[in-house]
């Protein structure tokens, strides 16, 4: 798994208990899975359709750092079913995983559209290719 | 199950397809469940520990009114399963459900404190009582 | 008066004080204003034209859950007055009251415009009398 | 009256109807009420008390620039009184105007505390008496 | 150079080490930057092409209240050089320095396009003469 | 360089033109670049000290996603020196440059400390070591 996007805790992310907001680490996740499928489906209209159950195996305190990891588990004709691990950057200690999260790739009109890719793209080599 | 905060979509809760982010929602619906069980467990130190899978079965726009809904399920002995439903305040039409979420009673270390509560209290209750 | 929408207070919601943001609070009554008159007039279109006198009776700390209010004084021909009370969900007290708060029924043009309701309706019963 | 602070309309400021949120206009004139009296009384630890009625004139777009005029009414003994006018920068028409706005000095335990002052200070002269 | 904007520092802009967030005060620069510029330029359409050095000279802490001072440098064929401060408001105590801040006026394709402004206006005269 | 965190760009994040706020990606550069020096000096008490000249090459629209990269330019006594890019994640293209952030490292006090870092190290690596 890689991870990529880092936030760094600070006040307005915490709950009464002066811990981690799970709230905000439930739409940290929700926007990683996003933009992450907006990358290897090339289509900005990408909707989350479900996600299995959420474990909040740890918390987070002000000033921790925190990483959003995400893995592809498969392509399917319009969705892409992905794995995600929220941690302590600096600890490695698993704040929160979800196993599948379902996106659905959505034409113009908000309906499923086949996506036509079945494996991880980088973006450098489209930009590579695009420049031969 | 009863329906309490309710929420106007607005252009600062949209994703980039102008529909209600779903990490929005997920924010609100674990801020419901944490001040749901605060006030069931007379805890201002409750977390979420768990959630069950989520269906995001279909989204709202801007000026839409979305409500969310809470239901108890089971008291255990230090923590609490609720049910979530998020709909459409105007339709009825459902947004997105949790079928179990667990919130735990914590003391003031951050450990696991048996609640005492074993069914659904009233505050009316509690302070017409007091009031005796 | 019933209360329906509720707020956890968290860090963000505070003042430099360390009490409830009172800025946060009149924000709170106005959208609760604002969707409560939407929900009763059918009509996405409303907006807040006046308030009167506002109290601030007590305050709010970190943690602390808060309730929102509203009860319909009027319909008028474009409008509909309503009162608020934003109080602690645990103990009842009062936190801030507005005796009248007068929304206003737009058009499509921004102009008032007659929204022919003369008494409280519930969702429900308009979903029930649709399914008929 | 003079006007301080300005705020740029961007979308995060509107409410569904994309005209801006006057919960938001709200909060802007609670924090520019406190700050000026935090500035006069020499005392961070000062809350709102009241407001009389509010009165929305006019609204403002996306893109509007708007400004935040404040006058004192009356020093009280522990209190003070303020005049509240939000206005479009560009064409000087009113949105909002709060007729009195009374902020309460506070000690260390949030009891009403005598500030001592009587009229307007200009914290440049403050700065240059210490100077001397 | 003149101040206008002042802000209440809030826990909400506070970073994980409890003083002003670095990142919040760059973005109020920016807003007061542009909105700066669209009050004399009288275009809507206007973008932050470059700034400066940027010198954080000391900090604030919550309750601060920080203003933000902005003065015009030079006014180029389809842009405004601008030099700004940002200070605390009651020790006069320099937060923020940026010598240089060039904001481009824009036509409605986003391309410069000259302003035909040379001094500062004040909204006053504009909407005096205007009057007459 | 390295790239890693990433966002989505949101109706909230747009200034009044629809186009990125400037603010706020100078918001996500400051955070970028205290989490990554919190991660290489090993201390959560780190502030920005400086930032070198600011170039707004492009901007971007809602739905496109950004990401912010960070290169250790020179490891001071008690400081950092960072570059930083922020380009769109599927173009490429550069939105924003800053050649030299100067991040320092803080005793409890406030004061600058020594940090003893003379390279770059990753997590993985520390990690492995304590494990032996």
């Amino acid at each position: 798994m890689r991870f990529h996007s880092r936030k760094w805790v600070k006040p307005g992310d915490l709950n009464a208990n002066e811990t981690l907001f799970g709230g905000r680490v439930l739409a940290w996740i929700d926007e990683e899975a996003a933009l992450y499928s907006i990358i290897q489906l090339e289509n900005k209209k990408v909707v989350t359709k479900y996600m299995s159950e959420i474990n909040f195996m740890s918390s987070a305190v002000k000033g921790d750092i925190v990483e959003i990891g995400i893995e592809v588990l498969k392509f399917g004709k319009s969705s892409l079913t992905l794995n995600c691990e929220v941690r302590n950057k600096m600890t490695h200690e698993t704040i929160v995983t979800v196993d599948n999260i379902i996106m659905v790739n959505l034409d113009d009109n908000g309906k499923p559209k086949p996506h036509g890719k079945t494996k991880i793209e980088y973006v450098v080599d489209r930009l590579a290719t695009e420049d031969d």
